[in-house]
């Protein structure tokens, strides 16, 4: 009898998908160099803020997926679908830093964030260099985005799968760029808006949990209804996920999530928390909160009090309940799939990391 | 005896791509819509701009080169390769808007100048709209980006054939993106140079005539020594293009090309006629010349003295020279293909239409 590999952890995925990427990166940075020096650099560019950051949750959960209904096979059979769920990541944080006029990532400069940089010697226009800077990252994002396709295509697994497979791929960006959409929209005031749910099923869910859950089941054969189940899963998955982080970005400790529980009520972020509080509040309590929502010209101790309205409106049990039922939906999807006991404790263990987490 | 279809003409290859984007973008617009009306807006904008101009000569070098090869084939077999093509140049087509900072493509607003418009009144920071809607127009382009593929493998041919051209689609945006690349770094004086011939086979040549000449001929199975003939007479059409554009933006008549003849100098526009014109003028030559280059401060004499600096320089002579190289050296490449006459004929009219047009 053949032994049953142990089941991949977070840790050694993100070890194949690292070297991988640093394969990838590197084979591009060669191939660019013939066409010229500088998009060699864009390329070495790439590669060092690839490999600066990132947990490679979604390739993660590539892997465990197809381990979870294949044991016996071998992971590097679907390690590109898998790399390629974080080539479509990082295309759209690319992007999307574009969109938030953001320059650092991982903790370094990201991609405009080097190219200011870089240009500084040779552009003295401030205005001119930040044009130039974010031409070179919309560039980046773009190789990364149409890379995804052919790296995904290496997979080796029957065409029918893999195309399967690309599709999936294809409907996670759709999905996403529809959500950056919303998102950004969702800045302007007069615009209608749209739920924070919906922004979190879009922005966050597809790609970053739909997508790769559902492609290590497709490329393993999984049946059908486990397919759907982990799709609805992933919906789950994604919308608490971003539920649990509008809790911490008011309420965490910013020394573990490495981020300060402020901004999101100084930038003026519309949150699921804040929509629960304009449901909830007394007009008083939205008195208090507003005065020091969505401006910089806030005391700490203001900060305080309306954290403190949160709170007591109820609006942060309200998403603690919300997150709640979505927990024991998690829980019965799981159970339904046909999967042994191991396997489910994975993904219970995936839940608990999403919707419980301090960090 | 079947009979032979007549070879499709460019009209009919638009009118094919024109259907198919139409209907390819309604469904993206009812799909959109489940996500929210805002996504659906920006599908329909997206249909608009496609629809409201392109001659469409990539998909129809796919078709007619896939004909050359099959004559009797159903070239709706291979349609969806074909508006592949033309879906990557719309996306890289809007993020060089971006990059260029254009607002207006085919007469009417881009898709920034469309966003910029109806985000108006409920936007009145003119800084803060401009980013909004270049943030739209980048997220309508990643989504053509990635749309491309899937458009690809909607090819009715054996899958081998099929990965084949999808392996074709992505080495045209990976060298299209570093022509880009290359072409928005030029604009920067200290970094060093790179010839405009190596930008022009990068940026033009890779996606426009490369990839569709030999996506037609790998999907019709033609000789390998044919798909690398019509590769290299891809890059031949493409640099001749914009050889003779360099030439029109300078000499043409601007009634016939729509384009004023005179704001490749204003603009400072390194082409390969300034090249030339770097190695052969006299100093006084350049300082005639340079007087009136990259300067809107200009009168119109002063304009017409310094093209006569580029005709008497020799500059422009060694331009239509070196087209001349290159249509000796195309018609050469169409003789070595295992074609008939006709479809001979077809490829020469291309190249006439390339490096002879005088629009």
């Amino acid at each position: 009898m053949q032994a049953v590999a142990p089941p991949i952890d977070v840790l050694s995925a993100k070890k194949l998908t690292d070297e991988y990427i640093y394969e990838f990166c590197h084979q591009r940075s060669a191939e660019a160099l013939e066409i010229g020096s500088s998009y060699a650099r864009l390329w070495h560019t790439i590669e060092q803020l690839l490999l600066a950051g990132g947990k490679r949750f979604r390739p993660y959960m590539v892997l465990a997926t197809y381990q979870a209904y294949l044991p016996n096979a071998s992971l590097n059979d679907v390690l590109p679908a898998a790399v390629a769920q974080e080539l479509v990541h990082l295309a759209m944080l690319i992007h999307d830093d574009i969109i938030d006029r953001d320059t650092i990532r991982y903790g370094v400069n990201n991609i405009a964030g080097q190219y200011d940089a870089f240009y500084a010697p040779v552009v003295s226009d401030h205005e001119e260099r930040a044009h130039l800077s974010l031409s070179t990252a919309l560039l980046a994002g773009d190789a990364l985005l149409a890379d995804a396709h052919m790296v995904l295509r290496r997979t080796n697994r029957p065409a029918e799968l893999v195309n399967q497979a690309e599709a999936m791929l294809n409907q996670s960006i759709f999905e996403g760029i529809g959500g950056e959409l919303l998102d950004s929209e969702s800045s302007i005031a007069a615009l209608p808006s749209t739920s924070a749910e919906i922004i979190a099923r879009y922005k966050t869910a597809s790609y970053s949990f739909i997508g790769p859950l559902a492609t290590g089941a497709m490329l393993a054969q999984a049946p059908e209804a486990d397919i759907n189940t982990l799709q609805e899963l992933g919906s789950i998955l994604g919308i608490g996920y971003q539920l649990r982080d509008d809790i911490l970005g008011s309420f965490g400790d910013s020394e573990a999530t490495g981020k300060s529980s402020s901004s999101d009520i100084i930038d003026g972020k519309r949150t699921f928390l804040i929509e629960q509080f304009d449901q909830l509040a007394t007009s008083e309590q939205k008195d208090t909160f507003y005065a020091s929502f969505n401006t910089t010209d806030v005391t700490s101790n203001q900060l305080k009090t309306a954290k403190q309205t949160l709170v007591e409106s109820g609006a942060l049990q309200a998403v603690e309940l919300k997150i709640d039922s979505y927990y024991m939906k998690a829980t019965a999807l799981i159970q339904a799939l046909s999967l042994n006991e191991e396997s489910k404790t994975m993904y219970e263990m995936l839940v608990q990391h999403c919707l419980r987490r301090e960090s």
